[in-house]
């Protein structure tokens, strides 16, 4: 796998900066006979687009995908996708101290370490804009899964001290921050215009539940779901925590809390409770999958803040511009993707586990 | 990168069984010329020992390992060391129950519906003791490591309710559950021993400290050095969580109090915090590099608990035999051999980034 | 490694089809710091244009190709190159009976038993347009080896039956065929006639010397230097055997003759001839590489030919349309690009084989 | 993909050098269910054993093959098979010149080139000893393919001058050779009496045809299943060339005699002929697939010759010892297994080719 790929059969590989031309992705290994248009893309596109509440940059991305290979007369042929979004909204302009100083909390400081040198212009390659790839990628997974009957749950659980309280699907794209309970998502809302206030911004919590997953995906070992899925959510940019089911939790808990017992009903063999989020010894048990990843705040903000230039000396620094409070609310459709990139890789790795399944396949049994 | 094996430059592939004939590693891609003995590896290979305490399970394991290739004269030759440890203590007895039947909390469900049948003795490839390859691996990465300067400080932060409240690295090795505060300990102690008293078990959190590591590792995308730390920590069995730095701390905090400003004195630039814990963007600062694991409950329990067999009978199971009631003391040594094998690798793989330190390399700048 | 990428730390991902709307290729893993631009790439895809001479396709390609990421300010930045070519000359046409039916020499019937159906425009994503991505990453493995002191010379070495007598490099450029040997091109010329005449085509073979090559590179066993050319070069369509050095003539040689001696002269160790073309058990030896490809003809031929429908009715089949009667001088640059790629990569994964240097690399010996 | 590891689903590393402890090979990917007990991989390392014939080394090797892990109950389990031969014949001796000067035709220059010293006990890593873990790693992908139709016909095409008249498979295995022509294996004993007065060796070419493919294995860009085998034949030391098919003959062929014609019968299509060698545009056509590996004299001669010492000073070395005139024999099994392991890798990989399939095999059509 190289550093701009993700994926053992199904392998996405992502490319572009912030400020560049264009930003895009390949996706490889997509089943031949998947209908697929650009529109199916451009919903997850749109899911993470600025500028759709006051408490996201008002910078207008477009984001039009264009589909560039892969796809004859609307069915994916088995050959690579290549799917581009042209950088429209590239304005021109004096990037200032950013140029040769350290932003706290952005990566500028280690890309210069790692590459002697770097693209300043919104962050390059570190931008938030790199996910658009991803999500696109994500759109063609999703709908694989879709096929599959697999779906997605995916929502913000807290915003800075803001939890969910409940839990109401259907309000979850009633409100900007994708909550499943509008009245927790107007605290945010409240909270966040005193983070605007305070020239702060906040973090928050996304979760991500998978249902339909078939029992028997991922490996015993290096390649378990979990730890799959804990590579692809933590690769995500500002996540700094990655929980599988009780997550957290479980330390509290004692082995005869903890564990989930199985019953039989009808030749049916289902857990009696799923503390372990769909996941057993690294292997899909059958029943919902649940993720969170923890995202850290925006590093951006307008306040003064200690740092650097590259050429070691010391500068207070303020960073005026379009930046969001809070990325929770556009990252939820990029948790999903790389969930949904995550699951389709494991279920075509998955195909070869068992002698009788490949002679089936081919008809040798 | 197969279902066995981690790493791209640096390549660790385990195999082996809880009751196998011998459980191994193949470390390929270790640079020719490390000195290394079979008691560099023992070393590791004890500090994950059984039966060190009354805590932790009295089955003997001697686990003394070989070193079957890739070492002349005392150095490693730049050929794959291939490590073997040979099952000593595989004593015949009746599985009963557990034969056909599924332990809450444990992979025998999940591995039936993957492969349609599974070695049932002690867990088979999903025992704990699968580990011991990559602890062995481990002690070759670490001393790699240890060449360079870089340093691991690792233990148990937490036992069930019971966290550390200071920090005496001396202390670590002091007491049966590797924390760095024998008071914790002491009350550790206590509580396993109620836990033991109710048939039950707990879990706890383990903590990786990493010093000396230079900036630069790590790639901006996939490839985050934080991302393959995740993978890493949560591909070792039980683990249900992971954080980086302020890990889930981060959602509590703002901008301005979880950025990391930057210093510049004598010419050196250094951060005047270090809530990232290490890793900026994905790619190290030059900071300590600080991960925390959370391991849930073991789950082999003597209570009766509900569960079926795997004809779907409803079944009432009560596991005996030898079980620890919490294996965080001894998977301290296995994080440590992740995060070691992690950052080997990283190190390898970081050599091409840029041009003139390429030319520089093969003497030709 | 997917199916579309190639390389390990050096990774070319190429994507796109014949007549799709554009090609394309994704260069992870380039260092930062080359120089960079389009006119380098243009050169080189150049050499593969059609429409030069008579005995290649007048298709107007125009293939102009646009860097969409990876350079800032003339320099690669580390991060993915994304290198497109639109495709200009998509002339809508009637497809006729390579709709339906099989064209003999080609993958139609073998894209349709993998994958259930194809693009049918010009043999979609086996078309030889589909190249173009990897000469535009060959373009940039030839510029970072040239950096390196390392450079290709590679020609036509014999078309038909006819094949060159002498070598003048210089002569290379010179004719239609990239023939060291002018007079032989002539000849060439006349075959080509006579095919074009007989309504056929013909093959040829191709030869790639490398020299400043670095001793060490590859590894000893599957990753042998050798093997990974030959992957690289079997994966160009058409070609049907690679030899490295002496390659299919060594087996009428002894021991005594093929075997490469050493002499020392002034410290300097070199060999005393080069039957191995460069590479000993794999590992480069310090002296010029030879690889050697053999193209099979053209199959696109305009006469009538016994093939099928894919209903399975017999059917005797006409292609018509603009084909090379050869392929082998517009393949010249794919082979050398395919061992520039391979090369690069191998450069780069050599890097880690020795302590001490990485020890070296890192500032702490 | 790792240095010492091959294939992407079924997945083989091997370890060992010539007169360490052991040598052996991890096999990760074979599916849960195979019967597979030492016997079946004891036939295939028999197959290379030397001591056969006096044209090979007197050495004895014994290896007798120790699985080691991931079979239960005379099944494998789908985790991951340990293959291990303890080296028997490890006589201590004084291997004088060999230590510290480069033998012709060997990589001890080279792995010192690479690694800065070597093991110089029989070649070490580059010995062929190494093959052993291939074998017994090719022996599970036989019978791998065995269970779904697929077999294999290997054999010794020439020695020398001397090449195969006629072709009866039955004659294979009654001669030192695996000639299936047992008058040209008479002739190319005399030639290798011949050789052995005058200290020298010879080299010879192997044939390997596969039947029952199905049609659809292999890639179409850069895992085309003939560049596949190209990279796994031509790892094997000694192998200078590889072809496909008609392979070299290809170039004295045109369009129209080396295209393969379709036809179809009762609704089933063959092709009326196979230049191709049951490959078309890197996908199996279910023809039987035809591969060809040069392989290159026995380095080892008694005779004087010209060489160097580590240090820089010329010798002339004669190299006593157990050596073969030819390893062609010995090298047909390692030719079939690498053969196997690339097919099998390749049928695992095909499972998720189309969209129908993959939801078939999930129930979810």
């Amino acid at each position: 796998m190289s550093q701009s790929s993700f994926g053992n059969k199904f392998v996405v590989t992502t490319w572009g900066e912030s400020h560049g031309k264009a930003l895009g992705v390949v996706v490889d290994g997509c089943p031949a006979g998947l209908p697929l248009c650009e529109e199916d893309i451009q919903l997850f596109l749109d899911r993470r687009k600025p500028g759709q509440s006051r408490y996201t940059t008002t910078r207008k991305e477009g984001d039009l995908v264009e589909i560039l290979s892969g796809v004859f007369e609307g069915k994916t042929t088995g050959t690579p996708l290549s799917l581009m979004v042209r950088n429209m909204d590239q304005r021109s302009r004096d990037y200032g101290n950013i140029a040769y100083s350290y932003r706290p909390g952005h990566a500028d400081f280690t890309f210069d370490q790692k590459y002697g040198f770097r693209d300043y212009r919104g962050g390059g390659r570190s931008s938030g804009r790199e996910t658009t790839g991803r999500v696109a990628a994500g759109a063609v997974a999703a709908k694989i899964l879709g096929e599959l009957g697999i779906s997605f749950c995916t929502y913000t659980k807290s915003i800075g001290p803001v939890s969910i309280q409940d839990f109401h699907p259907g309000e979850i794209s009633c409100n900007a921050f994708y909550m499943p309970d509008s009245r927790a998502a107007e605290k945010a809302g409240e909270y966040l215009e005193q983070c605007m206030k305070d020239h702060d911004s906040a973090g928050g919590v996304i979760e991500c539940r998978i249902n339909g997953v078939p029992a028997g995906l991922g490996d015993p070992v290096f390649g378990k779901l979990d730890a799959l899925f804990a590579h692809a959510l933590m690769s995500v940019g500002a996540v700094k925590a990655v929980e599988i089911g009780d997550g957290i939790q479980v330390t509290a808990l004692n082995g005869s809390t903890d564990n989930d017992g199985f019953q039989a009903k009808d030749g049916r063999i289902t857990k009696t409770s799923n503390h372990a989020g769909g996941i057993m010894g690294g292997i899909s048990d059958g029943s919902e999958i649940i993720l969170r990843a923890h995202i850290k705040p925006t590093p951006s903000i307008s306040q003064p803040q200690q740092t650097v230039t590259k050429d070691g000396e010391n500068l207070s620094l303020e960073i005026h511009g379009r930046h969001d409070p809070v990325i929770v609310p556009r990252a939820v459709v990029v948790v999903e993707s790389m969930a949904a990139i995550t699951l389709t890789d494991a279920l075509f790795s998955n195909m070869s586990a068992r002698l009788d399944n490949v002679r089936k396949f081919y008809g040798r049994s």
